[in-house]
């Protein structure tokens, strides 16, 4: 059990191993881009799959920039959250300490097997990792790797065998040995674990995220949100999917803003009144199934809402509770969005796309949590950490 | 659905409603208890089973003090947490709001059905309560006096119905709709309600909790500690079961506690050494199950350990990770103990009959975490909410 030798590593220490973590990926990157090249050629994948497993000069770059990140990250545990003293003498302190032991299952992405065990190591946890079969050479090297650095306590990182389904069950099911399961990864892999997990889960990232358009908006403000919100970058969790624009600027602003999506190559989707104002050439029909679905890609469903009580609903209905924004000058109006919609992030004139550990300063991210218990949002350091009251008496006993 | 309403009521109108809900139950007294004598009547049960089902006057007025003490609980909901502005000049504000929809699995004791609803209530959430068949006629008259509170949104507290499991069931399930569960109870359902939920569980109350007396300890105040945690309530969860004596003073202190438990009617077991030391016909063997069991009775459990290592070994390996004590006179030690223990409440010199929301100054308890996420330990209202991030910005969008 590595787990108690972590807990007890002091913040230096930690950061002279992530050191020599990064140092050891670095010697060896001839090695690791071999172990990649293997995965590439004997996997079958779709071209954007393909894309998520390959590594390159770059790639590994980034994977030795994010080691540094978390160098740089202030250490959370053994931070006094309270400390107090009771009427009868008791001394209460709360105080921070690790999960224990982090399990992470994911798909053929490989950064995550270094990104998730350094943050985790770094917060004093031992990683448990389960990652796609696809990259199953590239993560063995990776973590053959990393398991060398020097004073890591053995056992720290353990990389679970990709190659059958019992693997991923039996970390599923690991009660009373792992703390937490962050599963990354699609809807598909997402549900599987939350529906067969004992372990407790933070559920991350389906993200069906709304811009809505409000009739006191600055309409130029919207059309640089909305285009960005969509295809900025349309493949991740918080580009948003779908549009709301309030009934008293659709017959302006729909055939505006339809228009300059399509330029933008967004295939556009409506209601029946969005498709009257745009043309229903230019606009086909969004089904309901359509308000439910996180597209990852250059589409975007289009309604038209008689209020913004009606949007507030709408999004509160069909939102993964990710990243929802509103564009108005009204500070009441955009207040009441803040407080209505209920959403880990919302946004008042601002895109979507900044829920991101990164973008709101963390300086890492292990995930963006979906759902309310423990965190929500983007979450790094401080969420892998639990905390213990220490109690310090004389003693008293309970009467 | 009554979770939006909730998330908007102000402090002053929730206080408001709970007074109203103390004084509907105080004047409706009677019916209350009459419902309780049918449960009482038509139930088939152990007579502590029957105990923690039985209301009179006092236990009524008990609830009343509760739902008095809850309303004078700061509240938690629109706490800013933390407000930064980024260098691209988005603000962020992590701002406190409530879970949602709050469920809570327990069995016959009638409070539960009080307290619950009121701290789920007092943290903005709704609640969906399902209690001991036992106990259905008591708590579908305490359901219908709250809900009649004027100013409580329709389905607030929602009591299913428990005489099928079917309802049990589907809370566990209800994914999306529930935020969080509790159980509360024994082994068997908190058991349950893990292996079956996919809704995100809250884990409480198992206690197999120890007292170590170290060498250095001072034996007058071990007594003290040691009689009081296991005699005080041995029912309850921070009740210790286990006992555990440094070696070099074993050959005095077995004896003498061995005694003086027995004096105060506890069943001792022990391993070789204890039965030794003590006396063979006044200490049973005890198995291995006896390390890991919460006996929730006049029963313990000692053995002899060879350092203080070897006692934080024995805890980590057959402890709940609830609460557990070492009495010492040197810091240094003590301190050890309180690093290494990997549990939710680590005492020195003091009674583990003190992990408890009253005696934590919480001023009221929905339970005792003893999982990592989420919360650990006693937890009333700030852990019956979560976050959201309201993101301000100017027009920003990702580059």
């Amino acid at each position: 059990m590595a787990a108690p030798k972590l807990a007890l590593l002091t913040s230096p220490q930690k950061n002279a191993i992530l050191e020599a973590m990064a140092g050891l990926l670095a010697a060896s990157q001839e090695t690791i881009l071999e172990a990649n090249r293997t995965d590439l050629e004997s996997s079958d994948l779709r071209p954007s799959s393909r894309d998520r497993l390959l590594l390159n000069p770059a790639r590994l770059a980034d994977m030795l920039a994010g080691i540094r990140a978390v160098i740089s990250l202030p250490d959370p545990v053994g931070e006094v959250v309270a400390d107090w003293v009771r009427p009868n003498g008791l001394r209460i302190r709360k105080v921070r300490v690790p999960l224990g032991v982090v399990g992470v299952i994911y798909e053929s992405r490989p950064n995550v097997t270094v990104d998730a065990a350094v943050l985790a190591f770094k917060a004093g946890n031992a990683a448990v990792l389960r990652g796609g079969r696809e990259a199953v050479h590239t993560n063995e090297r990776l973590v053959e790797l990393l398991n060398r650095a020097p004073g890591l306590p053995a056992g720290a990182i353990e990389l679970l065998d990709s190659r059958t389904h019992e693997s991923a069950l039996e970390l599923m099911r690991a009660r009373g040995y792992v703390d937490v399961l962050v599963p990354r990864g699609g809807a598909d892999l997402i549900n599987r674990v939350v529906e067969q997990a004992t372990v407790p889960v933070i559920e991350t990232g389906a993200g069906n995220c709304h811009v809505y358009v409000d009739k006191e908006a600055d309409l130029e403000l919207a059309d640089r949100i909305v285009i960005n919100a969509k295809t900025q970058r349309p493949s991740v969790c918080n580009a948003a999917e779908k549009l709301l624009v309030h009934r008293d600027i659709a017959a302006e602003y729909v055939p505006r803003i339809v228009e300059r999506l399509r330029a933008a190559g967004v295939e556009v989707r409506g209601d029946d009144l969005t498709r009257r104002l745009a043309g229903q050439d230019k606009v086909c029909v969004a089904s309901r199934e359509d308000w439910l679905t996180e597209y990852s890609d250059l589409k975007m469903a289009v309604a038209v809402v008689a209020s913004l009580d009606e949007a507030i609903a709408h999004i509160n209905r069909y939102s993964t509770q990710h990243s929802d924004a509103i564009v108005t000058r009204d500070a009441a109006r955009a207040q009441r969005f803040l407080d209505q919609v209920d959403s880990a992030a919302v946004y008042w004139n601002a895109s979507t796309r900044f829920t991101d550990g990164g973008e709101f300063g963390m300086g890492a991210e292990m995930g963006i949590s979906t759902q309310k218990l423990h965190c929500r949002g983007p979450f790094a350091l401080p969420e892998l950490t639990s905390v213990k009251y220490q109690i310090v008496g004389t003693g008293q006993i309970r009467k």
